[in-house]
């Protein structure tokens, strides 16, 4: 059992970028789906999409690179850890490098981006930063 | 005539990292001999050293990179800029990726990391991020 979730997504995505892998398959949850969706919003990543195991279901999420063979995602880190949980209210919703990455935000009105809760008023839980 | 010569010193060292360059050389000044001694002192560089040349003098930085040959910087970013300068007070002073890069602040008592400035309680000028 893992007990970092999110931590195992980030260091799986995070390991096959430095292997320059294609995709990388990670166990499924509504959180971590939630997570790549932004990602693909966002442009970090080229597509993700959902296998069917008759368990919990993997996300198989097809990783992008630049024209240098660079991924496009230069950094992934949590924040918010199991044992220790960061919170944030709304006028202390952080940026990333000066706007240059994202961080995930869980929101009492779902996962969005550090910019969409700005724009929305809300505070939450900052699960990650990705830049 | 150079605009921004702090914009200028970091594009420098960006390219240099790029290209993979063993040192960059960059036109010296007070505040550019400041960042180049946090810059040393936080691991981020080799060393750096002054060269005469009869006029404002050149730093000659050594670059650093990891056993991988990607560079010890990851990446460098303005954010007080000649045109849009950016003060922050005292309990504002911005950490760089949860702790994992650091802000350059210029001070009232010189030119030091956010966590010297916050050690210090003192806010400033956000010259920089390094991470």
């Amino acid at each position: 059992m893992v007990t970092d979730p999110i931590a195992d997504m980030l260091t799986r995505i995070r390991n096959a970028l430095i292997a320059k892998h294609e995709t990388v398959d990670v166990p499924a949850s509504n959180v971590k789906r939630a997570i790549a969706r932004i990602l693909l919003e966002e442009g970090y990543i080229r597509d993700f999409t959902e296998i069917e195991d008759g368990k919990q279901g993997i996300l198989r999420i097809t990783l992008k690179y630049g024209p240098n063979k660079q991924g496009v995602i230069t950094g992934l880190k949590r924040i918010s850890k199991p044992g220790l949980r960061v919170y944030v209210k709304k006028d202390q919703v952080p940026k990333v490098l000066g706007g240059l990455g994202i961080a995930i935000i869980s929101t009492s009105k779902g996962i969005m981006t550090d910019k969409q809760a700005r724009k929305e008023g809300l505070g939450g839980e900052v699960l990650c930063y990705i830049w």
